[in-house]
């Protein structure tokens, strides 16, 4: 192949954060969450694609509020690059979009398409088929990934495969797209040997994927082009971009799957199968596929106490979950919410979500704990005229220098030593010091040490929203930005 | 009847806290807890009595640490009596220990046996039983209230009655006791229209019971002889009293109950039967039988979100519990620990406290929030080298004058007005205000308002437990006892 094609890789991260609350919330979809280990699925993505694509070559297509989250995940020197959507409008669009991004850098690069939010337990065979699927992508190919199944699975799509490649061993000619099958569909096609699961990765040229596009979506391809010729050239990898589309052309793209949109019709498309334990994280029940099950058929992990239990599902945390007798049940546990769910109706949870944003509340969005640039805060409780957090700082990190119009607050130290300015003074307290920030005064919390700072904060006041906040300096540029709820 | 012949009720309360976790915990079990309505079962107990029996001439058996906690539920011109066991021993133990304690009064009087933890629909249903029952009992039986049956229950004893009584319309004599019965001879039973549910609930006089265990249970009778001459006379009834046995004696009585004891063997047995909507509250599964079940069987109480479950108990709390496709599932969450459990499997609940017992923790045995006699302490959050509370003041009340050695607190009230002892001064403190107890100090928190005070404490310190505490006055007698956990 030629050496000196870009390889870029697109991950597509933007989920809603539905079919995993409580643990996902609207503000904190599954891809920003450490579902299986220690790392969040977009960090697992990212780092599984490493030893093949640079960091200044990835390319996170999602909201700019995900986008701001994603980036705490990851050091200025190993962030990725943020392709940001204005509206999410289904994977045709978001991969159309960010073609015209990089095809303005290279047209004739290769792009693989990737989701935050799968899990693959083979990294290696995963990163030699994207290997061989950029040798065939150089050929005119749109080279779909298939994972070999290894259950008659029924919550995945299928590829047929058909002649094989010459030249390329393994791959082959798809045949056709099948949709999710029946029982007895999905047992002859795992019987059959060429049919594979669906993966939602893919490997293509840039210039291959845009002709696609512009015969089987011209809507989609003029709308690409109206928001190419508005937006300026993409910056040459070598730092962090952000690009913004307008956003009223983006809200009126047509909402389709790049599947369903080009895929199925388009005759240049190959599969390469690949035996790497993949699994999509799309409901509660994949925990089953990925987890270690106990010897009756149970994935139990955090603070559970088990009196009988089999084939359930029981992700806890630190809080005392007690099952029993429990058959085929789901139960997820956070601080502030509980999910008990059949496995047969795991697709239910987001009705669950959707009541949640009729009712007063905010526990369909964020978390009890609120991750931030410079550490993070948990609310603790909230009272009539008062709110408890504990704030954690990180090492050499600060707040903004801010003030508030309708709050004071008082802070203790629990761990660490603080330096805090309020008004014209900067001073410095240790573990079992407190101070007092009256309303209206501008201050600023920090940690000069190089070890976490816990305070305890105790707000008084007629309002207590995060929206009462004015920031005068800020490290992270929020202080241009309106106030983050 | 005679009319100037006293009537006590003694009322049984020794629950063990076990089979209605989480909401009851060792400390608590569910006699002290409003598990429906406004008030505790046993404040249930006592008002539903109130029309027939005055406070003075209510005697509650329970063990020390639960008379505690009874007594902070009443009002000091309401409380009842108390008599304390020093280890539970079953009822035919606790009964005759009430019986040998109430004759020194008046061993011609009626003793009414009544448990904590019934619920009772109709409550003049049951006082015309009584009352009925305590003319019967002049005569010299053993008067049983039973139960007509309007399920065929499984999970009850049934009493079967036999000859009816002259000049006692509707009371019988008692054929004989049956243990909990199959489906099928409950069914029977439901049919015959001679069987009642065996309540536990009894009226006799004095002198009758102690006869009778002195013939059926002479070890017991020997025992209770004993202790009755080492104790003094219990005082009139004007205050209330407290009396505790020889803790060496007692824990050597027989330990079973007074229906395997007595009741099953004596002939002076009669029953009044009472439709008076009664139910034991011995599981979560009573729940069914007792708060208002929607139009598929769901009894769903506090803040939940429902998707399509049926036929299932979701007891809740403010945190936010979403129940999706379940059918026959109990969920009972509180702060601190969440319990999902099969309907078939609610006996084992007992088992899950088992389990909890052998960890780390302390969850078996006590809530977040926490009951005093000045009000009541939230546990918000513990980490390392912190802790952090919730304390609620009721106006006009105060905790101990007190000192902590290896604990500094900080306080911040939230509402109301706090009068403050610390070291040598006095102050008062307001909403939005703070102040520091250092380590070792003497201080005391006073509530000297009407309304009532709420302040959030950090304390820090290397060790956080309750048992940290020196008193050295206190209102409620505390000074003199070890320090309550």
């Amino acid at each position: 192949m030629d050496e000196n094609v870009t390889t870029s890789v697109v991950v597509l991260a933007g989920g809603s954060g539905t079919r995993f609350w409580p643990l996902s919330r609207e503000a904190y979809p599954k891809q920003l969450l450490k579902i299986f280990g220690d790392q969040t699925l977009i960090q697992a993505t990212l780092s599984r694609i490493a030893p093949m694509i640079p960091d200044n070559q990835i390319y996170i297509v999602t909201n700019s509020q995900q986008a701001e989250q994603i980036r705490f995940q990851f050091t200025p020197a190993t962030s990725p690059n943020f392709i940001t959507e204005p509206t999410g409008r289904n994977t045709a669009a978001a991969i159309g979009f960010a073609a015209i991004t990089l095809a303005k850098n290279d047209p004739n690069g290769i792009m693989v398409v990737l989701s935050a939010d799968h899990f693959i337990r083979h990294e290696q065979v995963l990163l030699a088929q994207l290997r061989l699927g950029r040798e065939i992508a150089q050929k005119g190919y749109l080279v779909t990934i298939g994972a070999k199944p290894t259950r008659p699975e029924t919550a995945y799509g299928y590829i047929q495969s058909g002649e094989p490649l010459l030249h390329f061993p393994g791959a082959a000619r798809v045949e056709r797209f099948v949709e999710k099958p029946d029982k007895e569909k999905a047992a002859l096609y795992l019987e059959s040997g060429n049919f594979f699961w669906n993966t939602g990765m893919f490997v293509w040229k840039i210039a291959t994927i845009l002709e696609e596009i512009n015969r089987f979506m011209p809507e989609l391809a003029k709308g690409l082009k109206t928001i190419g010729e508005q937006t300026e050239t993409v910056q040459d990898g070598t730092s962090p971009a952000e690009r913004t589309s307008p956003a009223e052309i983006y809200a009126c793209l047509p909402s389709i799957s790049i599947d369903y949109g080009v895929l199925e019709k388009s005759e240049k498309l190959a599969v390469i199968p690949a035996e790497m334990g993949w699994e999509d994280v799309g409901s509660w029940n994949a925990l089953d596929k990925i987890l270690p099950q106990d010897e009756v058929g149970n994935v139990i992990t955090g603070n559970v106490v088990n009196v009988g239990c089999n084939d359930s599902i029981v992700y806890a945390g630190n809080r005392v979950i007690a099952v029993v007798g429990l058959q085929h049940i789901i139960v997820a546990d956070t601080d502030d919410a509980t999910l008990v769910c059949s496995k047969e109706n795991a697709q239910d949870v987001k009705k669950v979500v959707e009541i949640l944003k009729t009712k007063n509340g905010e526990v369909h969005r964020v978390h009890r704990t609120v991750i931030r640039p410079w550490g993070s805060y948990t609310v603790l409780e909230e009272g009539v005229g008062f709110k408890l957090k504990r704030i954690m700082v990180h090492p050499k990190s600060r707040l903004s220098l801010q003030s508030h119009t309708k709050r004071s607050e008082h802070w203790v130290v629990v761990c660490g030593t603080a330096r805090v300015t309020c008004g014209e003074s900067v001073y410095t307290i240790g573990t079992n010091q407190s101070t007092f920030v009256p309303m209206g005064v501008k201050h600023r919390l920090e940690n000069p040490t190089d070890e976490p700072l816990q305070i305890i904060e105790v707000q008084c006041g007629g309002y207590l929203g995060e929206d009462d906040i004015a920031r005068y300096a800020d490290d992270f540029g929020r202080e241009a930005r309106p106030p983050a709820v």
